[in-house]
């Protein structure tokens, strides 16, 4: 790990940087199978699951049977944490519906906005050997709550045309339609421009690998919307002389264990703590399986020793990390100095793993530093609000003239003349 | 205009088409500018100022006494039109402000939202004959009330390296916090990338021309965000018997004014008021100034007879028009049934002018179809959500158990461990 000692404002760029990838370089490649994929529909589907993931898939759909077959094989253990995992996240995003509220902005006119779901959504979940089933839950819970009338997920199959069991668990439990068994560039063709089997949706979400982000990135351009761009995930930690060591350094090995591209920063305040999460990192690394992924990581991570905790909320906002863990004894305080952030955790408890499972927040956040203009998903992505308005006969006597004035200055004749007939309607002008 | 009788929903497909334009075409010269805006800085943006403008600009920002002069030379109707105008606006966007409510998920778990601005916005204002002052307001208003820090406004000048009076005016009315004199896609490179004189931002807003949009796409990939993708402005009309042919009429030939790639589409249940608009359309067109587009856009135009106003409600929905007038007799019932539209009027009384320009809703929508899956500008636009969470160790008692054992499950033991070392310290274990 570096360490970096009371740096200043000028060197916070230096440490805020990200490791650039251009994923133009995958372009062509991608572009090639969803060309494909758009001309040729599950026969190409088929082909690809066959080149990439080695799988002969007859029936690209998941049957009930096999969602039934899945439910009764996973550990009840497992089904209770996904049981209560999914409440959790039900509750919280529950309590992000919009309520409109109409407005008289001049008298005779109301304007109000209404939340409508995006009707079809596609939800792409990566396979390989951890299988996310808890970005199932996370991506599908609130797309059910908005009322989105379909929910397609597209997986990679096993070489035996399996899908992992848990993830039909949890794709059961939150509500999904329609599950495919379909993985990489494909799944997001399939999903973008629909195929015989699958369902074409508006709107792509979830993670993957860097021909997936790519994919997702190309489609974006014209076909359907995305989440939001995609990067290696992160963790940013403020601390100061009263955390708990061992809790950091355990925070910060659950990001490292990610893969070698994951950020890792400690913000402290004392040069003790440091040492200690420095021992305690090193402790615990030895224990742990992921331990040569974890350790690469670590070589690329940043410990910064601060002033105060003022300046570390300072750097932590030009970083605008994924994940912000506060476990000062003034968090209270310095959560109100967050303005650049994914989900931010704040206390000794409140670690990552809890808002990644089960605390109710979502874990598909935004990266790379696009906390700074991107929110991480929530209700309102899988909602639009269309505004509403009402003129009566007195909102054209309190707004007309001047919509007609403006037009005029706009020179935008039919415009003024859309008002016009109906003043002269009212006002008998 | 095509006239289209009592279609299938089979036939729906081929009337919400649009025209398909390939920005790709358009992307070397886009990237060759952004590029040299990129490394060059001002420099490259006053010679693209020279090459496409044909103004000399020395100082690219414009001063206090510049707008002071525009607030004083604007005729005082206008400037009262863009006060009230503003008011309203700024009324509406107001009432969209977000209230976090913290939810108690599970035991000593409470997560909430927090909205938070994007410090940092772009503008872009386009030029030509007709100066979009309205566009300023529209912008500018709910970045203001959001808290956005920073409110750069880019805008061509003319000839003579004046901007219009009135964007002035309104840039000032509205809170604008830099406006500079530069255009086109070196505006947009310039407020992506950021130059000497240019600070660069989080997000870009705004219409433009062809280049204009290939460049915000273009940025929108790795640099900035940007409000939505682009296409050419619409409207759909819903009538009944009872309609007001001359109102119909009047609000068709103020979207068919905006160019020859506008889209008009007329829904409607009676064949007599059909024939009647059509009569009022060629009455009012011969009284334009701009009669040559607006007829060439009528040509291509559609007006569909359908059985009922339900099969209209259908219609419109897979159409997703930007801007949706229901004047039949049910415009109550109908509003209920808009599943996809970016702005909608109801009532003879609302034209779309009224809501282009005053009634408080916001004109910046999504074409193209894209309102199925996006919003239109709203307060929402200028903000993220940042999520907090906070566990006591009842939090840790209540959740801690499920997040282990899906850790586990998804082999990220380090995510386990992290909840692990809290649990052994509360509970003992």
């Amino acid at each position: 790990m570096n360490i970096i000692k009371y740096p200043t404002v000028s060197e916070y760029k230096k440490i805020c940087e990200r490791p650039h990838f251009d994923a133009t370089q995958l372009n062509k490649v991608v572009c090639g199978i969803l060309d494909d994929v758009r001309c040729r529909g599950d026969i190409a589907v088929r082909e690809y699951c066959e080149k990439f993931d080695k799988a002969c898939i007859e029936d690209l759909l998941v049957t009930n049977a096999e969602i039934e077959e899945a439910y009764d094989s996973v550990a009840l253990e497992l089904r209770d944490a996904i049981i209560l995992a999914h409440k959790n996240i039900k509750e919280f995003h529950e309590s992000q519906r919009f309520e409109s509220k109409p407005v008289e902005t001049a008298p005779g006119v109301v304007c109000w906005q209404k939340s409508v779901s995006i009707e079809k959504v596609g939800l792409y979940i990566p396979g390989g050997t951890a299988p996310l089933f808890s970005t199932v839950l996370m991506l599908a819970t609130p797309a059910k709550i908005a009322g989105c009338k379909e929910i397609v997920l597209c997986t990679p199959p096993d070489r035996e045309g399996k899908v992992n069991p848990a993830v039909l668990v949890a794709a059961k439990v939150a509500g999904v339609s329609k599950i495919f068994k379909i993985g990489g560039v494909q799944a997001i063709g399939a999903m973008a421009y629909g195929t015989e089997s699958v369902p074409k949706v508006y709107k792509i979400f979830g993670p993957g690998n860097q021909y997936v982000m790519a994919a997702k990135q190309q489609v974006s351009l014209s076909d359907v919307a995305i989440d939001m761009p995609a990067g290696p995930s992160e963790v940013c930690v403020v601390a100061d002389e009263t955390s708990n060591a061992e809790f950091v350094a355990a925070d910060l090995l659950s990001q490292a264990e990610h893969g070698v591209d994951s950020q890792v920063i400690l913000i402290c305040t004392s040069e003790d703590k440091v040492n200690e999460v420095q021992a305690e990192v090193a402790r615990q690394l030895a224990l742990l399986p992921r331990k040569e992924i974890a350790a690469k990581t670590l070589e690329n991570s940043q410990f910064v020793l601060v002033e105060d905790t003022h300046a570390a909320m300072d750097l932590s906002n030009a970083y605008a990390p994924e994940h912000l863990i506060i476990c000062t004894k003034d968090y209270n305080e310095l959560a109100g100095m967050v303005v650049n952030a994914g989900s931010v955790f704040l206390g000794e408890y409140a670690c990552e793993s809890a808002g990644d499972y089960a605390s109710g927040t979502n874990h598909t956040l935004p990266t790379h530093g696009y906390a700074t203009t991107y929110s991480g998903v929530n209700l309102d992505s899988y909602n639009r609000k269309v505004t509403f308005q009402h003129l009566t006969e007195e909102g054209v006597r309190s707004i007309g003239r001047a919509v007609e004035v403006m037009a005029e200055n706009e020179h935008l004749d039919a415009h003024r003349n859309a008002m016009t007939v109906r003043r002269v309607k009212v006002e008998g002008m």
